[in-house]
């Protein structure tokens, strides 16, 4: 038998709930701080990652699903959804002064070919914000306050805030300098050994290594005099709206394009629900335009991870109003009526369409949380009415054709 | 510059207001029939649609954008959606009897390297219900009735529904071989000429012979008398719910795993919206299982196209209830202090963060469809107030900082 591809969910009932339960709250607290929804294709060329998310990243050389169109163009499931996001931004010239800041969230699958484990399959679901245009603490600390206001309104209420500033193009140079000559006396991994020669900032993000960094020189001793102050200020800003932080010095996030401030929001088992920072320079590289941008990506399925550990869940039980049992041929057809008419009123309807005997349809109305059974046989018909039970109270009414919307929307 | 894939889309503002506000509405009227969701992964064995969907038709031979993981197994970006849930019902086994009929919808985005064209893209959306368990003519009527029920409900007005009745297994030898006798004598075209031998009855489905094809017989004639009743218990309930239909006896779609009934329904400038039927083998070929099943897909993209040919827009404005202008870097920080407290209120909010003029922020308030204008200075801050000015009625009030939740809650 066929079998779903590796690293991949098939999501139905509860499960598909919570997923679109989620959704809808993310899009409501996206639209309360004006941020409107843009959706890229499912592919992009290779290039945009190889270009913006770097050649020496794991996503880019290891875990992309690449393949060629019939014209041999080198197509990629996106990894990731900033990059096409400033793509889109950039061939549609979104950019203009009048247009920003520019807020912009997207929802959707990304593709990464990893080894599957709980909480991170090949194709992963992200929710991401981004603002193109300004660059201020003021919008830095709004773009931390939107993922703080996201976890708590999901009910998230264990997480921290680990922050951290990248050190500028120029003081980095020196930065690295001492960074090496102080790795260069440690035992480090073989993925490590690789990163120190093609960048050096990334062995900070080693899990394997990670204890041994605890005395590592902090980078934001080498931040310029401007850069010190801004951060300053976003930290006071934070402050003001009540943000804990954990400074993390050697916080640096896995991808090559961030700038300026960053961060991370763990949960109280140390995953990561939520995480990005500020991009100034990536929009200029993909297309020319200097448009300072900040923003973060949110990983749904760890989420929903997070939510079932607390038991928390989102989404609503199924129900129905009316479960209808026909006890003749004729009244199956009169059902196809009656079912029109109460949908078109709003009222959510099934019938039984296997012939079950009476008893199993009865079992059925049960399974489907059913308000109310609906009964139809010839004599009824005859009559002009149906048999309605009510399945809390168990009370069984005649309801004449023409009242049976009344009666339901009613409550009955 | 790198540009988005050749038949792909960027989805942004209105158009993405529409899609997801359609996508509401449909989601609520399968909601009413009881249908839930499933969602499949993006990829699929290559395999699965070579073997539903099938080796000889367009989609498979020619459409597909197929690639191999890391571990070299053929995957395909999916062409449509039938296929992969029922390879999802049966890896999950989901089809035990106490769960039918088993009744499920998906909405989502389909892959098929076509030509582009104006409503017709590469990547394209489509919402789909398919229904397990039930053979019957209530069943299928009910699965019509949703697709006239979901086009009313969206607003589309002028549509036709077009409806065939397949010829039985035993019954499509003589049919088919009669037709070919009666198709040799015209002259076809060569993607006909072609399907003549591979698979007569998809001749039927060609645009451009589809004229000679007048006087074809009709395969209904050929139908069991079992079927022959089946079918005209099925125009009987069709016509107790009001469902006009036009019986097009060459209507065959173009997929290989329809059996019994098949519709169309299109548009008045004969675009198909919603096409489908009944499949009562398909679920056996892939997995062993006998289930009967019919369903039906609608392409997302067609209903956006022919709602706005007739003005018809399903989403609302947007709107924000106040926009805050700041005269001073202090009332800049209040700011982020006071757009967090409104919008967890649940107030729609936002500021300029762009250090613009008066004059210019004032724009954007308007630009952004604001309500309110919310002004800090200096002044404010040590007086604890802001003005609020009503952009409708222009009046300007000085409002308590605390005051300032119920002042925009009572829709000032």
């Amino acid at each position: 038998m066929i079998q779903k591809p590796r690293g991949t969910e098939d999501l139905v009932d509860k499960k598909v709930k919570e997923f679109f339960a989620l959704e809808l709250i993310l899009r409501n607290i996206a639209d309360l701080y004006n941020y409107r929804e843009i959706r890229t294709p499912y592919f992009e060329s290779a290039d945009l990652f190889l270009r913006s998310v770097g050649q020496d990243t794991d996503i880019v050389s290891k875990e992309m699903y690449i393949f060629n169109d019939k014209k041999n163009r080198q197509l990629a499931l996106r990894p990731e959804g900033t990059a096409p996001t400033v793509r889109s931004i950039l061939e549609n010239k979104m950019y203009i002064n009048e247009n920003l800041p520019l807020k912009l969230f997207y929802f959707g699958s990304m593709f990464r070919y990893e080894r599957p484990q709980n909480g991170r399959q090949r194709q992963f679901n992200t929710f991401g914000v981004e603002m193109f245009g300004p660059k201020s603490p003021e919008a830095d600390s709004e773009t931390i306050c939107l993922a703080v206001h996201v976890l708590k309104t999901i009910g998230i209420e264990n997480f921290n805030v680990h922050l951290n500033y990248l050190v500028g193009e120029e003081q980095r140079k020196i930065y690295i300098k001492d960074l090496k000559d102080q790795l260069s006396s440690f035992e480090l991994c073989d993925d490590c050994k690789e990163r120190l020669e093609k960048n050096p900032l990334r062995v900070l993000d080693c899990k394997v290594d990670q204890d041994k960094f605890k005395n590592i020189k902090d980078m934001k001793e080498y931040l310029s005099d401007e850069d010190k102050k801004y951060y300053n200020d976003l930290k006071i800003n934070l402050k003001n709206i009540d943000i804990k932080i954990i400074e993390n010095k050697n916080l640096v996030r896995g991808l090559d394009y961030y700038t300026g401030f960053v961060f991370e929001i763990k949960d109280n088992n140390d995953l990561t629900l939520i995480g990005g920072g500020r991009y100034d320079k990536l929009v200029n590289e993909l297309g020319n335009v200097d448009l300072p941008a900040a923003g973060w990506g949110m990983g749904v399925e760890r989420i929903i991870l997070s939510l079932e550990k607390q038991n928390i869940f989102l989404s609503e039980e199924n129900y129905l109003d009316a479960y209808i049992v026909t006890l003749s041929s004729k009244s199956k057809q009169f059902a196809n009526i009656l079912m029109l008419m109460l949908r078109s009123a709003g009222l959510k309807v099934d019938g039984d369409f296997m012939n079950r005997s009476m008893k199993s349809a009865f079992k059925q109305a049960e399974k489907n949380n059913s308000k109310n059974i609906i009964i139809i046989g010839d004599n009824e018909l005859k009559e002009n009415n149906v048999v309605i039970k009510n399945q809390q109270t168990k009370d069984e009414k005649k309801v004449l054709f023409q009242d049976i919307v009344d009666y339901l929307m009613k409550g009955n």
